[in-house]
């Protein structure tokens, strides 16, 4: 498909199951109240490498405030921060709404402080400008963890562009890790590139999935399979069971079809209810093996290494394209140049041609 | 898998078998020949215009030729030939070495020649740097379409980047159509993102396979099935003939698993043989049906618009990386950062801002 061609939701679980729409009030007077409280970067670095949480939560919405005096604060405080992190594990849940993902975070999130970790869960959600913060935005959905102590739970952080958002939940990666959180949970939607951007800065990738009335292998979205690390059938419980099963299957089948993973890894498909919170243990042996594996033969370093490269480059590309596009000049031109490539009288290549003599 | 991550040749049809590394004495003269002629754009266009086929031959020489006189002679060659241009079918074809696509697409273009149609082949090829022009190098491959006088072969135009290439050969299909040609058929190779470049440059994209020994759905190459309009397993000939049939129902089991494309089309899956002339007039069915229910409900020309906005936009984009990328002071500055970043003292962000503002 050419690029700028229409991208649009194409896995739908279940009709009519939708994301809430509402955003914790409490949440957002908390968020803007930190807002107005003013704290250098370096009593905020101290107080969040002492594992404050107050101090966490201001240093993560220094770092998303668009406003420029706080910009040079937060590249402040994530200097301080980074000897520090980069020492937890770090995983991507993805999967669309329905799916049930509060519920399966919520079951895993309390499965690892039980084993003594201490979680992280943040979220990217490229869909938050439209439905004003749709995963996390209430807490209530996770109420077992939001009252545990060794659990983090911050509702997402929203932008206009791909390596705009991924840079504030990175950096919000570096402050838990700061703060001592050893398990970075990263919750996104099927929605536009999220998935991409989650899956190039987290160490495992998990598709969360239903299965449906035979259909659970339509409309895979474009790629999402190949990023899997695994794929877990929710929901195989009561008398789903047996579809579940069938489905994991076909998804078993489906996954064969890619070619393995630069380390050699096939992905696995498993089944779990987070509602009678079975096959969560399962999923986290998963988890745990992949990346003990990873360790030892060095790919998780590596991969780390090359998502970092990846950011690097991204971010450039970003960035050299805003400057361009947003020209007045070539803002101008661009309209004329489209037509002219439209109605034939010039190649595309001739157009660009044209357009990048403004710069 | 991150951006810059090493990309290699995922899928082997058959161990052992590779391409012909050798090049067409004669085409090379030929082509140094024309390098040599100087013909004013005008005349040329008049010639090709004509359906000269030297003159056309001449022409996409002239386009390809990296020479800065040559390139504003190229342009103007483009422009008069551009409303004559866009009146043909353009038919993609990729797949591995091995998988007999000189020899189908010797078949196909005669079949088409004999339907009363003129045929022009041209091929990306991103790997001839290396192989000094692995496909259509050798002409003798397609014995018979060579000495066909409505068929028209150009060895590969080669380039560096994915823009570039496309460029000539976008260019070499202006030139063809402006000759009177109206199937063009483009051949490439599963290396790179040459199927990408011609995916985004043709109406119908074609994969050809073989049935392999029970393993003909491993190593499906990242992206591939996704394209293409239908599967053609070749060589279904002889002993061959079960197992082509049996991968043709596992392809279109796999095709099933791919959303439907914009245009509410379900890949093909078909058997053919070259080598018996089996299956390519149904090939050939398929293809023109498709076309017809394309322009029918205008999704042809709705395709044709969305790729030269694809290559407007991506030639843009590659010329401001080029342009950042070759600044001396981002070049040495690229190193430092890249460490830092590696080192785990900044965050690729950081980086990315540092070099940004060297331009």
């Amino acid at each position: 498909m050419a690029k700028g061609a229409k991208k649009s939701k194409i896995i739908h679980e279940k009709e009519g199951v939708t994301t809430p729409n509402f955003i914790s009030k409490k949440v957002a007077q908390s968020i803007q109240q930190h807002r107005g409280t003013k704290v250098s970067a370096k009593t905020l670095a101290a107080k969040i490498l002492k594992g404050n949480r107050t101090a966490l939560s201001q240093g993560i919405t220094l770092i998303e405030s668009t406003a420029q005096k706080h910009q040079q604060e937060g590249e402040h405080l994530i200097e301080a921060c980074l000897p520090s992190a980069n020492k937890s594990i770090r995983i991507g849940i993805t999967g669309v709404p329905g799916v049930g993902k509060s519920s399966f975070i919520e079951c895993l999130g309390t499965l690892l402080t039980g084993l003594g970790k201490k979680v992280a869960i943040l979220a990217v959600d490229p869909s938050s400008t439209v439905s004003k913060g749709s995963i996390l935005g209430d807490k209530t959905r996770m109420a077992s963890l939001v009252t545990n102590r060794n659990a983090y739970i911050r509702p997402s952080a929203s932008g206009n562009s791909l390596g705009g958002v991924a840079r504030k939940t990175r950096e919000a990666i570096i402050l838990c890790e700061a703060a001592g959180f050893d398990t970075i949970i990263i919750e996104t939607v099927g929605v536009g590139q999220s998935e991409t951007a989650v899956h190039s800065m987290t160490d495992f990738f998990l598709l969360l999935k239903l299965a449906g009335a035979g259909d659970e292998l339509q409309g895979i979205k474009r790629g999402i399979m190949e990023m899997a690390d695994a794929i877990a059938i929710n929901k195989a419980d009561g008398e789903n069971v047996k579809a579940a099963k069938l489905a994991k299957a076909e998804f078993n089948r489906a996954l064969h079809l890619y070619p393995p993973k630069d380390n050699g890894w096939v992905p696995k498909t498993v089944v779990c209810s987070a509602l009678e919170n079975q096959g969560i243990e399962e999923i986290w042996e998963l988890v745990s093996n992949y990346i003990s594996e990873a360790k030892n033969t060095n790919y998780f370093q590596n991969k780390r290494n090359k998502q970092n490269k990846f950011w690097l480059l991204q971010t450039i590309d970003e960035q050299l394209k805003r400057n361009f596009y947003e020209n007045d000049a070539v803002k101008e031109a661009l309209t004329l140049q489209t037509k002219l490539v439209e109605a034939g009288k010039i190649t595309p290549f001739k157009a660009a041609e044209n357009l990048l003599a403004f710069i």
